[in-house]
């Protein structure tokens, strides 16, 4: 069973699961699984597990083929809904139980599929599997953050090919999501005008940083970017973002050759009314390279392109 | 010329620091140099640049060799003693000069030596180092923080094999260091004690995460610890963490082998007077996998061996 531990200095928590009857590790390169094993192909449905939700034709049979795009429960869970979340009896060393969920978006029956060769329509898919297994999981009062990591290459932490993404339900709100929440919300105390829609409109006013728009969605690099051709996708409208997301993804396929990358969806937390300072949004990240020692953890970015740079790169590809 | 950019949102700090001609990056696999052409071994002093600090017999011209540790300037560096930090124009966007130093202490003439290989008087050495570098850059009264980094390993984001570490002094204290300081001076507020000698005087009546002490410092496997084989080594008497330092790592050499990894000193900033709240430490990483996207940049760490599980094989490895 897995447990929450908080960090009685820095107040960060860490989930601590171990994996059972494995030894300590070993130092050895990560592999990617071949394609012939792959849990998350057509035709494995019983390796991979029951099906949560489906995208499917109307009559298919659950957890058979057919499917277009599967969520199943994360086979090693570092979260279980069964869990108790506890009180801590220690004021220094504190710990809760492993509450939440841990699931897996399996995005395409095929293993060699992407979302830069996705259709629109595919993406979308993505998307709303996200908001679907969000809206469902947020009927449990005890969950309160949710956060979606999508891990492509080794670089990337990613140890299966097939497409897919990781949806993590947890029972607080970690460090890193109250900052960005409070930075927020201090810009709209301050001005009175959300951030995000603030840096939208400088954005397409200054167009340097700006990759595409529409009147539903903006791809842009941020100002702040910390590694090389960083991008986030901004939606004027909530719906918008899956036929952005293709097209940002087939941009990046151009400036770099099968990126690894991580792409993390930022949303607002339960049970704290942030409507009219925060906007959710999709953060890409290239992982050209390892973290180095110095950005570990949350310290400090050294970006040697600035987003200008990539901004350009990215406009000019298509 | 780098510049310090100020993400709007989260108001975190990243260094902006172009490489002078070079195009977009292309994503080839990280290599280490080869030891021939090592810009860091003895012999090589004209290309590692000139010294700022060195340990070298009595009578030795500075910039040649017969040295046993040297500190110079990066040559690349992402920060300048130079340049001017300046205040932003703009609300949103807020820009400073790229003002602090970016050092490198290169703490052997030998390329293939190792902390756990070293004598305790070759690691004390390059604590002194650091200490010295240090003691020298807070003279300058626009650096306000000081962080050490030593990355060993590609997997650690290292580029040379030769032993060495970096020193980067910056001119505004980064969101992460301000957050283990209020942490340090919540908990001191609330209990008029220092967090961090009440940590240490728990962990040894435990003895659960201890891996070695004397009445000089620990060596312990941290409650919260974010990655398998995580260590801290927290001094009681400030000069006692160079014999430490080697023994901690010729036992992690044991328990892993040749394992890439990340070293950070955590002292206070200037400015602030935390003396009575904060102890400087060293926390040891080892990056035997990629960092996970969800753990990416201060986000969630998922941690499959318990630091208790760590200690106890760390303990047993002499």
């Amino acid at each position: 069973m897995s447990e929450i531990r908080r960090d009685p200095l820095t107040g960060r928590s860490v989930i601590v699961a171990p994996e059972r009857g494995r030894a300590l590790p070993s130092f050895s390169p990560v592999g990617a699984l071949d394609g012939d094993m792959c849990p998350f192909c057509e035709g494995q449905e019983g390796i991979a597990g029951r099906e949560l939700l489906a995208w499917r034709p109307a009559g298919s049979a659950p957890d058979g083929p057919g499917w277009r795009l599967r969520v199943v429960a994360n086979r090693e869970p570092a979260l279980r809904v069964e869990s108790h979340l506890g009180q801590p009896t220690d004021t220094l060393f504190q710990a809760f139980g492993g509450l939440g969920a841990h699931e897996v978006v399996i995005e395409s029956p095929h293993h060699r599929a992407s979302l830069a060769t996705m259709t629109g329509e595919e993406t979308g898919r993505v998307l709303w599997a996200w908001r679907e297994r969000i809206r469902d999981l947020r009927r449990d009062v005890r969950l309160k953050t949710f956060v979606v990591v999508k891990n492509v290459g080794s670089l990337a932490g990613a140890t299966l090919d097939h497409p897919h993404s990781q949806l993590l339900a947890l029972p607080l709100v970690p460090q890193h999501v109250e900052d960005e929440l409070a930075g927020a919300s201090a810009y709209y105390e301050r001005t009175s005008r959300c951030a995000f829609c603030d840096i939208l409109d400088r954005e397409i006013a200054l167009d340097m940083r700006v990759i595409a728009s529409d009147e539903l969605s903006v791809a842009l690099a941020p100002y702040a970017a910390r590694v090389p051709i960083e991008t986030w996708i901004m939606p004027r409208q909530h719906l918008a973002a899956g036929e952005r997301l293709g097209d940002l993804m087939r941009r990046l396929h151009k400036v770099l050759v099968l990126p690894p990358y991580t792409l993390l969806l930022h949303t607002a937390p339960v049970g704290v009314d942030v409507s009219a300072s925060y906007h959710w949004h999709l953060e890409i990240v290239p992982r050209l390279t390892p973290v180095s020692g110095l950005a570990w953890d949350g310290g400090i970015h050294i970006n040697t392109v600035p987003p200008e740079d990539a901004a350009e790169a990215l406009r000019e590809a298509r």
